[in-house]
């Protein structure tokens, strides 16, 4: 039962991470294209953003990796 | 069935935590990216709202580390 | 089976957060870009919203907390 | 099974209000960064959107604890 | 059984309040931010389409008083 | 089984006026909002409207009362 | 195991008479405030195009009725 | 069985008018406020597509009531 | 069993037609309310259409009938 | 077991083929409605792709009748 | 046990001929309408896509037949 | 066990590739409808494309196959 | 059961690289046609955004073949 | 169970990239041909917003090895 809750967890944190990190990305791309001179100040905004979206993400995985060892 | 119930909970705030986060700091970019002089004043406002909407997330991971430790 | 119940309402809550706080603060941020000189007032309106917002979630995480000592 | 009828409702309480409130709050912040000579106006409107807004998922929250006790 | 009955018939009614008001209540607020003089009358056929929207969901809660005293 | 039954019907019913009452009073209120002079044949037309959008719903309620008392 | 089919009649007729019904009398209301010498002829179009999108739903309706004597 | 099979025959059926009808009528009635005086080939045209559209819910409708009787 | 099946076959045969004849329907309402001197044209397109989509759907109602006569 | 399954077989050609036709047939009406002079050409491609789109549906309605006279 | 498989398969095969071939051939007649002269060398392109889009279709309708005779 | 699984995989590939290939193919047709003198250029893009996207389908119909001779 | 794993992870995998691919490849053509003389650079990096989409699908299929053989 | 569990994990993780990873190179290639002279600089932001997306998932594949050995 722990297998399929550890694969569930594991599952929810790519997705939820996945889709996090498109949506900023993609932004961040799109105004650099728009803005070349901004790139550096974009860029370092998209690390604290990814850093913080991924966050919870990583607790899940670590929920997950804590079922797989019971 | 605890360790079902602490998946489902982390899922959910991972998800939760991805879709709010993606999407305040995504327009944070986009703002950005069109009135560079705002930058400070819109980061700032930036890690307000990322804390505001991680509050609920990370009650629900620690309902889910607490359903690890039942 | 109070412990799927309790991971539910933490979940819903978790996620009804997520998409009500972002879909504010994200509309905060825009505001603020367009209108750098209401960025107080914006933000007080933001604050309450939030606050507003997260009155049911709360409620909802109490809950939970109440299934868990069950 | 009443542990999960109080989950259930309550979860369904907190994404209603979320989706609601949500909805409602960042129209006003919208309208308020057009016309900020309007701001009270908007504001006490968004008091009273709220308040009708979550009488429902109030009663809601009040089957949830009524479901809880029994 | 009846009382997941009660929490179905009350989270319904909860998302339908929820979703009829917020739109509703949204548009208002919309038309008060572009034509400040009709704020009365805006107003007050928002009070009225609350009233009848709220008719069938205040319905649904009394079905489901009357399944949780069954 | 027929308390199942009571509630599904009810939270169909209630649904299904949200939507569609939600969706006649916002054109009614956008309507009044671009041309004020028109608000009494509006509002009028939207009673009627209310009137036959709720006969269906308000029939399902009939039908949830029914399977309440059997 | 008929009053669970009835409440699936019912719900589902409610639910397509809430959306066919709010599409057309919200579009109404939207061609009487452009056009508002029109308003009897579109009323007119309403009344008949609600009675013959209610005609399907009431003859679920009645298929509730059946089962419900059953 | 037969029961749940007439209820979901029923319901599609209903939901399939609902949706196709309300799509034709408000496609007319939209018409008819741009150009009126289209409006008796508009209705024409309206009401041959109307039973062309309840042609197949109507034929569910009686595989609903031949269920029934059985 | 085969009740079901009935059912889900004419429900799906129901849904499928109402999507697809509304579409060409309302377009060719709205095709004629654009150019009126090409009804006729336009007309005997639809019905055309109309033919082609139902051809499927009434074969799955064939099939239901089958399955009813089982 | 094999009617359940000829039905899904048959509900699913339907819907597929009433997307796909709906989706070409209302294209080559609005095509028409704006170059009439094309009507003939527009026609014959819309022939072909409805026979080219019907291909599978159909052989998803033999492998139905296949599994009616198992 | 193979009955639903094959049917399962069928209806798959079925919806995905029927969208990606729609969504090509309405493209192909939207091209035509525009530049009528380009419509050999479209048409020619659309039979490519079409045999190139219902390659892995027929292959499932070929699993579902496989299914059949088992 | 392995026939349902063969026929998920199947209908997996299918929907994919058709999702996947309708939507690069349409786009070829409107581009190359856009700019006639650059239809070799897109067309050879196309094959490429649709080559890569039907790699993993083609693979997924491989342990179809393989699930179908165990 | 380890059959209707191995598809899982094989549908998955398929619908993942479709879905992204697409996405990616129809892209590149609509590049292509604005601006053809930078085919060469946009192909290119298309060829490395489609190995680096199909990296995490093909390792799934890895899982599926591993999940065949077990 | 675990076989499950693995295959679960690993089709979330390749959604997960694909859906992301297709949005980020995507809109790189949208933005590669719009402005040419900034191709290095948004392939280098590319290739690290690919490695961040890809990291959680990569940990998911991990996560669906571990249930594999097990």
């Amino acid at each position: 039962m722990n297998f399929i809750a550890a694969s569930i967890a594991a599952a929810g944190a790519a997705i939820a991470a996945g889709i996090g990190n498109g949506q900023v990305i993609s932004k961040t791309i799109e105004g650099m294209s728009r803005q070349p001179e901004l790139s550096g100040k974009l860029q370092s905004t998209m690390f604290i953003g990814v850093g913080l979206i991924e966050a919870v993400p990583i607790i899940a995985i670590v929920v997950s990796f804590i079922l797989l060892s019971r």
